[in-house]
């Protein structure tokens, strides 16, 4: 980059993008690099953000500028790990436990788990704030622990180091403060810059739509998981998008200890359906993706591992060489019990027949479930246990969910958001998909 | 305004416009205040800059943003002097001197003309910069002596003071830097806000439209006069457009001392139709919008106080107040010539049937007559006569301009840009007009 060109050529690049033309791959590392060392003025930085939030990218802009940005850091190198390296990345969601059965069921039928996790924020909950809910267990790795412990049990889970994709955050930090977010191909390359540098042969994305869900609508969903998928492709990774329904909480337990609670219940062969059948459409499709056979076989593999129990042992594995303490996964009761459980009672009889999830989630968040910012601390045992889903039948004055939490003060308000997330109808709503599309390279398949 | 809330409410006055909305009176004067004190993030005031650039401004936020940058700063405070105060403002164009016309003739019909001007930048002149090539005369007045020179002339031209629309200044250098200059509701407000703070009673536009004018097509240049018409209106100012035509030069003179030349040449009775028309639409339009009669009577006013030679008069007297020497306005051929005089010969046979404006103006800047950065100096004798016009017929090897310069090293090069500016055809060309249209605050009236 030389000085004093480089300020006219950012101009250039705003002015091809704000008309609707397509940056060049050059012209992406330029912008990245810049971003990166603050030699682009913070002012520019922000106008070509908002000029691509209204013009959108082409899949080729969106693919480089997420390689540029992956190349901006270091990049994790798994090719010292044997077997298949896959990695499963949901948008975000709320009581979305699966990555807790996901990534041991796979682990035990022979893939590579080597993966990094983020934590909550906002109404979403994150997989790290969850396994830290496990009492001694660490997310906090040296690049040696981590390694060791996928050769151990083919199975490991860390935070996410600041070092994978340093542009990222520059950039989402500028696009958070300039109200640039909700742009598709942005999103995309967000997060995608993130799963390239983590290194991993697979990518499968479960990307959640509906109200607790960042995209709301299927349509919005399938442009994301494309663009995604695009990239993935795009760098040689072989990589596909489920898109999976957020208009409800998934399984009954929103919290970190009552969902790794209901993850283990699941892994034992019970809990409710939903987590378990998300659970095994995306465990069978990382097997699918990793060449272990047909989708029917691959779906087979994944029951008959969690049937076993193998699943359940190979959690235990990973908890117990992380540091945890495998008796509360083995005995989900031993989990600390929030001090303060509250019913919330059926305000009417009637069906319900819809339940915002985003609300539902800030409900947990007032429990002390979640952070509104990244320096809140969480308390583990905070959140909620549904009792009643979209669709079922209630009586007026039954409980329809219980709150914990051990803040006194924020019960009545919580219990008040929660009440408001729920709608009632007098007649049974039409049911719902779990799952609505599979996103492919070339191809969307509807379910 | 308060710390703490102030980023955020930036966040949603980004997030309503970005999804079309309309930006309230308050809002735009936060927006404006936190920009002149730098309290709001400069990516932020870009970031709702480029949203403007595309999801554009209704006439009432236009107007409240135009009132927001007026007030951001001093405002002119005209009511001590007597009569009508008056302004004409051109958008910038090629060979304009019309205001070295209409401002004497004006005042020597009675109205009142306290004016500020600008100074040119790249390929457009400036009336101070024209002003400046008069030996001695002084643009950079106190206020007392603008005043007084109002006072005892009727008449007075100096430069823009910086402490006029401080918003406007910081608003135009960021928009310079993210591509976001060609927005026109961000250009009515840039112009307008300095009017306003200029303080006169009633405000005439001269839009121009065509190869030379920032405003390519009539459409565009119509949209502008509204928006500017209708701010001026809000304001409580009487406010009109002209839209007149710079797909070539006004008259044959581009070149600071060329252009007073030609401008005295109109005051004597003589000098190109189209900038003595051009001067006398103005001139009785401004009559007319004082309240001096009906259009025909105004017209009529301004065609006897030319032929009167007062408006000559009236030169001399504003010149020698402000220092400058008369004599040169009286014998225009007294003014320095420049050292090297170069024929431009014609490239072949037939009619000249397309002028690019621009490039010719941007040759006059290669020969020394205005400036690429603001702090570039002039060359009060460098420039181009034109020998030849739109329409003109021209045998091969016949003079069609002549170049004026002390850069002998520019000449060749200024040359051959201004060939490429000619277009030259077999048949003569469809007329052009002069003047487009008219711009009132509810009506549009096309010639």
């Amino acid at each position: 980059m030389q000085n004093g060109v480089r300020t006219p050529r950012m101009y250039d690049l705003i002015t091809k993008k704000k008309r609707g033309g397509e940056l060049t791959k050059e012209e992406l590392r330029y912008f990245v690099k810049g971003c990166v060392t603050d030699d682009i003025p913070k002012e520019q930085q922000a106008a070509l953000l908002m000029a691509i939030w209204f013009q959108g990218m082409t899949d080729a802009e969106t693919a480089e500028l997420t390689v540029a940005m992956t190349e901006s850091g270091e990049t994790m190198d798994l090719s010292s790990l044997p077997g298949v390296k896959v990695d499963k990345h949901s948008t975000g969601g709320v009581g979305d436990k699966t990555t807790l059965i996901v990534a041991p069921l796979t682990a035990a039928a022979g893939l590579t788990v080597a993966k990094m996790s983020g934590r909550g924020l906002g109404h979403t909950g994150g997989t790290i704030d969850k396994l830290e809910s496990i009492p001694g267990f660490s997310t906090s790795l040296t690049m040696d622990e981590f390694f060791d412990g996928v050769r151990q049990n083919g199975l490991a889970l860390m935070g996410q180091t600041g070092e994978l994709a340093p542009a990222d955050k520059k950039l989402y930090a500028l696009r958070d403060v300039i109200a640039a977010v909700d742009s598709i191909p942005l999103i995309a390359s967000s997060i995608m810059s993130k799963k390239l540098a983590a290194g991993t042969d697979v990518i499968l994305l479960d990307v959640k739509v509906g109200s607790g869900a960042f995209m709301k609508t299927t349509e919005d969903a399938e442009k994301l998981a494309r663009a995604m998928v695009n990239i993935g492709e795009h760098a040689g990774k072989r990589t596909e998008a489920l898109i999976t329904d957020m208009n409800q909480p998934l399984g009954l337990a929103v919290g970190n200890s009552l969902e790794v609670a209901e993850a283990v219940e699941v892994l034992h062969g019970n809990g409710p359906e939903d987590v378990r059948e998300e659970s095994l459409m995306l465990s069978a499709e990382l097997l699918y993706l990793s060449g272990r056979g047909d989708r029917g076989e691959c779906r087979s593999i994944a029951e008959e591992t969690l049937n076993s129990g193998k699943a359940l042992e190979k959690l235990c594995a990973m908890v117990t060489t992380q540091g945890g303490d495998d008796y509360v996964i083995r005995n989900p009761s031993m989990f600390l019990q929030a001090p303060i459980v509250q019913e919330v009672l059926a305000p009417a009889d009637g069906y319900i027949v819809g339940m915002d999830a985003e609300s539902i989630g800030e409900t947990s968040v007032m429990l002390g479930a979640g952070r509104e910012t990244l320096d809140d601390a969480i308390d583990p045992a905070a959140g909620i246990l549904l009792k009643k889903k979209y669709g079922a039948p209630m009586k007026k004055g039954e409980p329809i969910a219980v709150l914990f939490t051990s803040r006194e003060a924020a019960i009545d308000g919580a219990e008040k958001r929660f009440l408001e997330a729920i709608s009632v109808g007098k007649e049974p709503p039409a049911p719902r998909k779990l799952i609505y599309a599979r996103v492919e390279k070339d191809k969307v398949v509807r379910y």
